[in-house]
């Protein structure tokens, strides 16, 4: 990419390189490839603006700019040499959401930080996620995250994608602000093996109710995928397993309640009105 | 409808009229009018089976029931005198969900309870739901409901379809025993004020931690819509409001998250493993 030109450019057509480009990060392969990802609507962009990211473009409603929060993000996106693009109606149906489709839709370079080092903090609580599938449950367990203010999300193995339309969607824009990380499987059981505090698995199998756990160490909270749960492998890396009782006959809580709950509970002393 | 033959038949043609019925439940309107809605999935089905219901109609795979679950379940349907279908690859492909396909597809009267009646059981908790919205949120919140053993889920004012294929999806089956009622919002007000009890709303106008409140009482928990959360309207009707506390500058959490949190406080001394 030349040097972008921030002064926004009208763009009518869809076989306009930008929409293509912006079109084509649907697929995971593509952002894979470019490192980019999108993100929509002006209450998300505003909490990327607040957290201190940058778009690399910034594709609006045309004349919908004129005041505003789409003028203080057209500001913000040209600030930062973003290509500001100034988009139809009809190029707009072509990038925006099928469903509940916004008028101004961000591009930006996706962050994955290191993952967690042992740590002798307290407070640390780092959210593992072994080969979640669900992009909705994912985007949910990063609003949750940020809502605890836990240190942050470790995707394990093949995940669904963070960055994905629908997990940053559901994450209401805590991507912006949850550090997301990522390990293969035998690197997460060496960072186990490593971790200096408690690594807390859930399993049906466990025999500790959940508010029986403390979290008064740096807890590495470990979750199973929707369906299968806890692999064997990641158990057997738990120093403490633990359980959410149910009544009835179900035996599994959606994967985002669980983790929340989970979350809530080791945050129990330290959130408060 | 004349009286069905539960012999199962064999169907190839997308022109068959039980094929055309099967897809068009996919409409709002059209289980409206039929008062029917259909379940997918063995696991689901045998949710239903186990919670006491029957099938009108079981459509299955070619070749799929001559053992295990499948032959289960097409037993079960049978003697309800449901019709049975077993379908080619082509039409259950076009009566199956896109994503994550069924091989077997029930199809079911849908119940409706009374709404609940002001009570002095001091376990009874209702989870009045205003005009939700998202229909993942709503299966999500049966589920949890079934999970905690409350009572029910009464929805209020205009609320998306608990019938729809996604909120049972969500529901993992447990919209097959959990108690669904509807009321709109004036009978609402008109039962908080009868209310022998805590009607509790979320509000984050609420000065109260959710984990302050007590809930020895017969409850109704309000929660408001996805974005807009509980109306003014609705908020006059509560004897209590609470709040859950979040960490950073978070104002909400998912819908199905919050409900579950204070399900769960709701249910703390009651649940254990």
């Amino acid at each position: 990419m030349s040097r972008p030109d921030p002064t926004p450019k009208a763009i009518t057509s869809l076989q306009n390189e930008r929409v293509k480009l912006i079109r084509s990060l649907e697929m995971r392969k593509v952002r894979r490839e470019t490192g980019l990802f999108i993100a929509e609507g002006a209450s998300v962009l505003m909490m990327a603006r607040d957290a201190g990211w940058s778009p690399k473009m910034l594709a609006f409603l045309a004349g919908s700019a004129a005041g505003g929060v789409t003028k203080d993000l057209v500001r913000w996106a040209m600030k930062a040499d973003a290509e500001c693009l100034e988009v139809s109606e009809a190029v707009l149906g072509k990038i925006a959401a099928k469903d509940n489709p916004q008028s101004v839709i961000g591009v930006f370079e996706q962050r994955w930080q290191n993952p967690p080092a042992a740590t002798d903090r307290a407070e640390t609580l780092w959210v593992a996620l072994e080969a979640i599938r669900d992009p909705g449950n994912l985007g949910t367990i990063i609003r949750t995250t940020d809502a605890v203010g836990a240190s942050g999300v470790l995707l394990v193995g093949q995940t669904v994608d963070p960055y994905s339309r629908e997990a940053v969607r559901a994450s209401m824009g805590s991507v912006f602000s949850v550090p997301l990380a990522r390990l293969e499987p035998p690197a997460f059981l060496d960072l186990a093996r490593r971790w200096k505090g408690a690594v807390v698995g859930t399993h049906l199998d466990a025999r500790t109710d959940f508010r029986k756990q403390t979290f008064t160490q740096p807890t590495l909270l470990v979750m199973g995928s929707e369906g299968p749960g806890l692999s064997d492998t990641l158990k057997g890396a738990c120093t403490d397993l633990v359980k959410i009782p149910m009544a009835g006959k179900l035996d599994s809580l959606n994967l985002a309640v669980a983790t929340a709950l989970i979350l809530y509970e080791a945050r129990r002393t330290r959130l408060t009105l």
